[in-house]
């Protein structure tokens, strides 16, 4: 019989490995805040308990703990004042990997069962988690709820259903039967199994905890992992409440709960180079800065490591029909949560004698002066703009924008303060736009995080092609954007987005934007340049989190023979 | 319309794919060297190919040549006198990159019936290459024809099934829509693109050049990489031919032959280092030794790397039924190929109290003595012996021979030279067995690669199993043996091998061996121990030697609806 979780949540399951397979749009948890959906109190019920978690030690029991860290500082203004137990990983790991003695010997359905029932009760949290993601990452409410939330529910999802059907295309038993001389025929009895690698570490960033580290998350632990979550000490708190809720299923359904742990730190005695190299640690996922991803990456060769790091993301301008729906657009794009995202768009590159328009030719100028209006005009409403931009997740992205002005380019567009009103506190900057020329690759080929945008002149479209081509190769890209109504330019651009690991949008305008990556459908990341060596999800993210073990035993031909009498 | 060659070989293909699904018996290269299925000259014209290679250069027009290398001696006797070209990598490697650029914009079934019309034509050469096999690596006939011939042959299609049923699973294009508000929908129309990760280098060994290289050739070469075969400096011309085959089927295709090409090298100026540390170089395959594949692990981070090392195997004799069927077996895994295959086994554990038979009790003695007994009988026959024992590759074995002798241990049963009456200067050796007692581990617990043979006093079974495992943990084991009636005992077996990463087969007798692995089948190499970090072949062997890249194209809402009208 399977697990009664497994018999609750498997039409989900195969729903999803279906999503993975058709990749047309899906979703398995709601993206709308709405009182019908997730139950008139949810959001008040959600404030209670995200207040009740603050300015107070946050209760774990856990093996090996040693004192205790907390630095969380609201990028809307509040310290959280919340305490995290600090841990001793000669205690903690040792206890994770023995926490998997009987989830490795668990079935595929048994553990597939529980991570999605975690899942699901997470997904219960998602208003408290709202409030969590938006007072550690400065992510705006409503971002904070659908990307920390339900999308990022998702990308957890999507990981599982991948890792579900890695494993079971692999069969638990097998008769083989081989015609050995005419009279003599060999019959083994074979059986599969699938064995976990050892303790996984998860690494989490302090802009996405959730949705960057939930595939790596349960990947691992549903293919008989233990995982142990080290957050960003700026952003400890969602990723607690994922750890907590997920111990307490295991608790429930009776396995050690130490099969997901939180190694927590703080940012003058950080933990994670020690904690990546010990020997029990097979698997690692990072999200964050490229130097550290590119450290973690030489300097573990006993875990297979799954990556995503930072780039220098492009938008090409090379013709368009409607003017104010791509600057619409793009502006959109820039503003939202003040360029944070891993997939917000750096540079944009338009041809320095012009392009084609809709509505006539118009000049370089003219068209990056069309940008900086519609960014003008996006954030001109400061109810609006204080719920695209956000706020800045920390002082040093602030400081680079300073920066940024001070090495060069032209200003089209100052970065200034905004006034949210509801959080007058909040660290809030708008967009710095700067023009500047091919040749001063000084200035823009280089990831510059935040809200910081070049607008490269360049001779035209084919080297606009050609920079963020090299972008994409040499520093890394994650996304890069095209507009043009010339089909051979889409097709020179697939051509080269394809060669540099960069996954390409075309013309987009209204409801959809590049920095939007929708789970079973958006390959996240392509493993193809230096932006990241994974992808969430795919086949290879999660088929080396186990390995197969086979044993055979002999049939003895005699035995066969009776038993077909 | 897809290719004349992917329509021509679908059906293996097709028929490939189901086999790694249910892995039950299934072979596409018939393993029998008959003339009725090879064609009744294929035996003559195989030796007459093979003759005509013999003392001279091996003609490959390659870019980058630059005198030559050559320094195959049969260990049957008679030295190859043949050369190849040494080439150039600064030449080389860049000429394989560049022959990637039509070959990654095929299509997967272009590619895939490509790759399968290689192997077909490498079928037909089998007699030839069952020569080469023999002269370079001291297989026996028989052996040099099934295991270097249609075995390696199945070993190549397997990689292939797996990766065309990944890469398949990614669907080429697909249109995408959600619903975004009451009244927008947005529909985009995504495209998926297999894109490979670079040069490809697969490095040969000498004792199977063709059965281990074939899978990463294959599925680095399928999922639209360029190949670098770098062979052992003693056993060149198996993959020489191979290259000689792919390359002609590459050029009849229309497409650059440099996507396959030979980098011969010498022992006294080996090229590998320089070479997988390439920029370029991005999938590595190797087979060798541990210490170089340790190296090649740990100094190419730029490429993903897939070893197949050494590692010490073990059988483990708890209770039998019967004797003579055990120890026969036993005899034969022993004697195969002169113990130089990675499956053979090095360890016998047998407790010191000895065991219960289907004849009763006997003592350690009696069941060790029963096995040198067995081997003696096995190669009393000299022409059965000659066939089986094949001949030591290198001198280097015969050195290892007398050196484990010299190290110590009670002989019981010397390794002497064996005439072989077709090649009286051939380099032959049967087993050398050694009793040592389980404290002896400075002897035992490490690899000895060749016809040597430590029958292990243990103080009783679950000391058996626990050394047994230790080896695999910490030296790598490819395949563990148990002798046993007591299901308990079994049970433990198998738990303590799958913690361990090792295959085991339980109570083998008759016409299957602990050291035979089939194509389909049976996961050689679980990569969950220091044995190596792959497997041939399951899907984590593929899906990473090639990336997905996508692009999204805006589709506007009205066009939408115009079509639908």
């Amino acid at each position: 019989m399977s697990h009664p979780l497994y018999q609750q949540h498997r039409q989900t399951l195969e729903r999803a490995v279906s999503a993975i397979a058709d990749r047309t749009f899906w979703s398995a948890y709601p993206e709308v805040p709405s009182g019908k959906i997730y139950g008139e109190t949810a959001k008040a019920d959600g404030q209670t308990a995200f207040d009740a978690r603050l300015n107070k030690p946050f209760a774990i029991d856990q093996p090996g703990e040693s004192g205790s860290v907390g630095e969380e500082i609201s990028p809307f203004g509040p310290k959280l004042g919340i305490t995290y137990p600090r841990i001793d990983l000669d205690i903690l790991v040792p206890a994770a990997l023995s926490a998997m003695d009987s989830w490795k010997r668990a079935s595929i359905e048994d553990r597939g069962g529980i991570c999605l029932e975690i899942l699901n009760r997470i997904n219960q949290h998602s208003f408290e988690m709202a409030l969590a993601i938006m007072h550690t990452t400065g992510q705006a409410y409503m971002m904070a709820f659908q990307a920390g939330g339900p999308h990022a529910q998702d990308r957890g999802l999507e990981a599982i259903a991948y890792a579900y059907q890695a494993m079971t295309s692999v069969p638990e038993h097998v008769k083989w039967s081989k015609k050995v001389s005419k009279t003599d025929t060999v019959v083994l009895d074979k059986t599969y199994r699938i064995v976990p690698r050892g303790v996984a570490v998860v690494i989490g960033c302090s802009t996405f905890p959730t949705w960057n580290s939930y595939p790596g998350l349960f990947a691992s632990l549903v293919t008989g992992n233990a995982v142990v979550v080290k957050p960003h000490p700026g952003a400890v708190l969602p990723l607690a409440i994922t750890v907590e809720i997920a111990r307490g299923v295991l608790s429930e359904q009776g396995f050690d709960p130490n099969l997901v742990t939180l190694a927590a730190d703080s940012s003058d005695a950080p933990i994670t180079k020690e904690l990546v190299t010990r020997p029990e640690v097979r698997i690692v996922d990072y999200t964050g800065s490229s130097a550290f991803g590119d450290w973690v990456e030489q300097n573990t060769p006993q875990a297979v490591v799954y990556t995503e790091k930072a780039g220098v993301n492009s938008i090409i301008i090379d013709s368009i029909d409607d003017l104010r729906a791509v600057t619409g657009n793009i502006a959109f794009t820039l503003s939202l949560y003040s360029g944070q995202m891993c997939t917000t768009s750096q540079n944009i590159f338009i041809p320095k004698d012009g392009i084609e328009t809709g509505q006539g030719p118009m000049s370089f100028d003219d068209v990056a002066g069309a940008i900086v209006k519609a960014v003008d005009w996006l954030l001109g409403d400061a109810k609006r703009g204080a719920e695209l931009l956000g706020a800045i997740q920390n002082e040093g992205t602030i400081q680079r924008i300073d920066q940024a002005k001070s090495d060069g380019g032209t200003v089209l567009r100052e970065s200034t303060p905004v006034v949210n009103e509801m959080f007058p506190e909040a660290r809030v900057r708008s967009p710095l736009i700067l023009k500047v020329d091919a040749s001063q690759q000084d200035l823009y080929m280089r990831e510059m995080f935040g809200p910081i945008v070049y607008i490269v002149e360049t001779a035209d479209t084919d080297q606009s092609i050609e920079l963020a081509a090299k972008a994409a190769r040499e520093l890394g890209a994650i996304t890069c954007s095209v507009y043009s109504t010339n089909q051979e330019v889409l097709a020179k651009a697939q051509d080269a987005s394809a060669d540099a690991g960069v996954a390409l949008s075309c013309n987009l305008t209204g409801q959809i934007w590049v920095n939007q990556s929708s789970a079973f459908s958006d390959f996240h990341v392509s493993g193809a340049n230096p932006a990241g060596n994974a992808t969430l999800s795919d086949a290879a993210f999660v088929v080396n989190r186990f390995r197969v073990v086979q044993s055979r035993v002999m049939v003895p031909v005699e035995a066969e023979a009776h038993a077909s009498l």
